[in-house]
């Protein structure tokens, strides 16, 4: 999200307000912000008596989790095309 | 993570300790755990007002939103495919 063009928007995630800043769109930004919020309540009401600070932390945990498996699956693919064309 | 053959490990991140539970391998969980440290220090050394609190959710906030890029991604290509299959 470095770029100069940067979009500003307030998003709630599990009750508390946050500024947003990215090049992406409104409607990404809120989307993001929507996943984050869902997936806290998700965990949250698996683990009642966590914090919400250890919640926002396995949150990410799982984020960065679900980002690699993904990233694995694009390289993997991008590897076979790779294969196909030489 | 609902696979019931699952790993269990100790993992700090951010000064904290946590109990991940995955059906990941102990190596890929511990990468994932530093990325979510790393991510949450290089966010705290940009604005180190924040709570701890409000840095786990933007750092959530920031994973989400690289996967739903490579995820865009991984469609893109697929659809690709499926065109030049078609």
């Amino acid at each position: 999200m470095s770029n100069p063009q940067k979009n500003r928007t307030t998003v709630e995630i599990y009750g508390q307000q946050y500024v947003i800043l990215g090049k992406e769109s409104l409607s990404h930004i809120r989307l993001v912000a929507s996943l984050v919020d869902d997936k806290m309540r998700e965990i949250s009401s698996k683990n009642p008596s966590l914090s919400v600070n250890k919640l926002a932390v396995l949150t990410a945990v799982n984020a960065v989790n679900d980002y690699i498996m993904i990233k694995e699956q694009l390289e993997r693919l991008q590897n076979e095309l790779k294969k196909e064309k030489d």
